[in-house]
């Protein structure tokens, strides 16, 4: 028998791929080497949102009872994703890891046997893993990733986290929360790298205010096992760490490749495997979606979700046409919470002419909600431009960002702007009236000043448009 | 001199008109009668949710210091906008109460003096007091209403709230939270009457298992200043609720009219004053805006400043187009929030067929941020138009609804469809991905069954726009 599709991976991507097909009634067959449900549900977004939550709101229990309620309450969530998995009709679940021998078959490597399996198409959902860096002296038992972490019984006095990217800050947060000494480490010359530089400052402040010590441009260099200290380096210098406990690797993810792609002419390199606009490698009928696509953009849960949620439509309904893959919000869930959605200043100056760029930051404080809440910091910042007011990308930092980021999330796909932004009326009191008070000191500075934006437009925009032709 | 506008009233709609003209350099005189910053300022909004902050927030501080600490923050708030009103350049501020003594001109009674002035335009904004009805017994000093609810001293024992209307439902959660013992009472059968009846009975819920008594169709009868007792009469049978004492009105509002709106020949009736698209009376020149306007739409914080902003532009670019007044959102701060914007089910039904609505209800208890905060309530309540899936109305229930609520209202008041909502993506994990969820089912419904759907709505919509024709 020849399935409809093989899907390599049972987390976001996979699944919402498999349940799309199965539920327009095609054959297919899921294989994870792990659990079902992926990072996200066991070592990922679930318990880490759950700690999170329990580090901030279960008073009542001591910290081993929290991590032992994050890891019952994600079994739980496991054990029903796994069992609705399994009484689907129309999908065969296995529990093995998949190895490509042509480019319509895999061998499937289970507990007992192997397992020949052929597919029309095959969709490579195989995730990622974290990047390992090992320090000197440090022993396995005192290290900690994703895939570990929620496996704790005790606090940690002292947690080293190295890395301090979305999870590593989430994780600083959480742990100076429940009570840890907490150390962040870095080798970039600031936290956050990938957001805005605004966010990295605000965050870093609020780190710091909380007694997270920070320490950027710096990396692990040995750890004594006697003494329990880890030692930094930090541009030469050493830094001592005292009595480090535990110690949490958070440098970054690398994509899930050991599936013996080349048998099957696959082409790919360590960030990833390459895909097209509906998902395809470069062999046809093999796709790749989620953390092991090339893209950074679709390295979350919900983005994982909409390409499998694209290519399920695609491989359902093939002559169907397929949009444009949507620019992904994301979020991160520090306190405050952050959300962005498009591109970071940095990066919209080598799309646009910065000229062309403007834009509007807008404190909170500001808001009557915030002078009510007693709320002193956090900001909507949005980039925009200049004179049509084309929202391009926008941040937000506030208590819930991840709950207020949708407007400008559809604002930024359908190409909303200021103005109309401006025109929209929000209710009072929140903090989402600072998006349209952004959006006003947009539209009155344009229009007070119409003729010079107009020219500055032209100028660059014509230029722009020039530059595209010359080189496209 | 004549002013090219006289505004009636500092609170919100007048403010937004006042500075908006005068950024335009128009000579304007702004009369108040009482506090700069109209009732949200003073005795509304701002109080009320420093209130509902403070009880949830600040464990810290006796209930007599939360009532202080509200009155000082209310108070740095209303002398800043004060000091800021009377520092502004082309406003003349005058405290005093207006009366119209002709269509273009009014007499200010002030402490000192009356003064008359005349002006081109004259703008009603004196906003609205609240409504009472006396209760036989009840001595003045143990009656409430907004006006003097901020002024306590001491918390009450137990507090009769009558009027299940926002007001009261606010100020239900909050004296519950601060420990009174809290009694809510309404006329009507049900509990926050103008809102979707499942709101009604999720917030009728939490109320009840916070321990506060709630007596629909019922009213204060007599109150018994010997034993502190208020008598309710319920279908003609008494209900007694002993040791009651303090009795806060929240029945309603009704809107301040006392200007001699008859020597200027200005319609009107107990409903306030009656106004075009352009906020315009039946008097040229003379405009009604906020809560003495006739739509009870304006009746928000935010929507009179919507119809200030809209009038200043009217009043000074009269030539540019003015577009249909927005669908204003409006927010409940009690706990969980509410937010909706749009109109309920029941008044949907009298504009449109009731075939023609398709109403999408979500959980939240089903998303993955709700499992990982524990939160068991709440939804997400979506009506739409059936094929096209324009989203006509919607209402949220949740912790942050008021947050939440800005992409529906950008959805209702520019006509998206579930089809469009259902392809953005939504940040992971968050409660806003319900609305998505909603958009799906809708979606799939539709085109499971597309050709039942499309006979539905051609009979239906057709037959509509064939009434509205012949009514029309």
């Amino acid at each position: 028998m020849k399935y409809h599709s093989a899907i390599i991976g049972a987390g976001s991507a996979g699944l919402t791929v498999a349940i799309g097909l199965a539920g327009l009634g095609k054959q297919v067959v899921v294989i994870e080497k792990n659990h079902v449900g992926g990072d996200c549900t066991n070592v990922g977004c679930i318990p880490s949102k759950l700690l999170i939550h329990l580090a901030n709101d279960a008073k009542d229990l001591t910290t081993s009872e929290i991590f032992a309620r994050v890891r019952a309450k994600r079994d739980e969530l496991r054990d029903e994703e796994d069992h609705w998995l399994k009484s689907q009709e129309n999908i065969k679940f296995i529990k093995g890891e998949a190895k490509f021998i042509a480019n319509d078959s895999l061998n499937v490597i289970t507990e007992t046997e192997t397992i020949t399996i052929k597919a029309e198409n095959i969709i490579i959902a195989s995730g990622s893993s974290p990047i390992i860096i090992p320090i000197k002296g440090l022993p396995i038992e005192r290290t900690l990733t994703n895939e570990n972490l929620f496996d704790l019984e005790n606090l940690p006095k002292h947690i080293a986290i190295v890395g301090a990217g979305v999870i590593g800050c989430e994780m600083a947060f959480a742990f100076n929360k429940l009570g840890s000494e907490v150390s962040l480490i870095d080798l970039a010359p600031r936290i956050l790298a990938p957001l805005e530089p605004e966010v990295a400052e605000l965050i870093l402040n609020r780190l710091e205010s909380l007694g997270v010590k920070v320490y950027t441009a710096a990396k692990g260099k040995f750890y004594d096992q006697s003494s329990n200290n880890l030692v930094l380096d930090s541009n030469g210098n050493d830094i001592t760490l005292e009595k480090v406990d535990k110690v949490l690797l958070a440098i970054g993810r690398r994509p899930n490749l050991d599936l013996d792609l080349e048998k099957a002419g696959i082409e790919y390199d360590r960030r990833g495997i390459p895909t097209n606009k509906v998902h395809e490698t470069n062999m046809e009928n093999i796709y790749a979606i989620g953390d092991v696509d090339y893209e950074p953009s679709s390295a979350f849960t919900h983005s994982a979700n909409a390409q499998g949620r694209r290519l399920a439509q695609k491989l359902a309904f093939p002559y169907l046409p397929i949009g444009r893959e949507p620019t992904y919000p994301s979020a991160v869930f520090t306190s405050p919470e952050v959300a962005q959605v498009g591109l970071t200043l940095a990066k919209l100056k080598q799309k646009y002419h910065e000229k062309l760029i403007k834009t509007e930051r807008f404190e909170l404080a500001k808001t009557d909600r915030a002078f009510t809440q007693d709320l002193k910091e956090g900001f909507i910042l949005i980039h925009a431009l200049r004179l049509t007011g084309r929202i391009v990308s926008a941040t937000i930092v506030a208590p819930n960002a991840s709950e207020m980021i949708p407007i400008l999330s559809y604002a930024v796909n359908n190409k909303v702007s200021m103005y109309k932004l401006s025109d929209l009326v929000f209710p009072y009191p929140s903090l989402s009236e600072g998006m349209k008070k952004a959006a006003d000191s947009f539209k009155f500075a344009t229009l007070a000043n119409l003729k010079n934006e107009l020219g500055v437009y032209l100028r660059y925009r014509l230029a722009q448009a020039k530059n595209e032709e010359l080189s496209g």
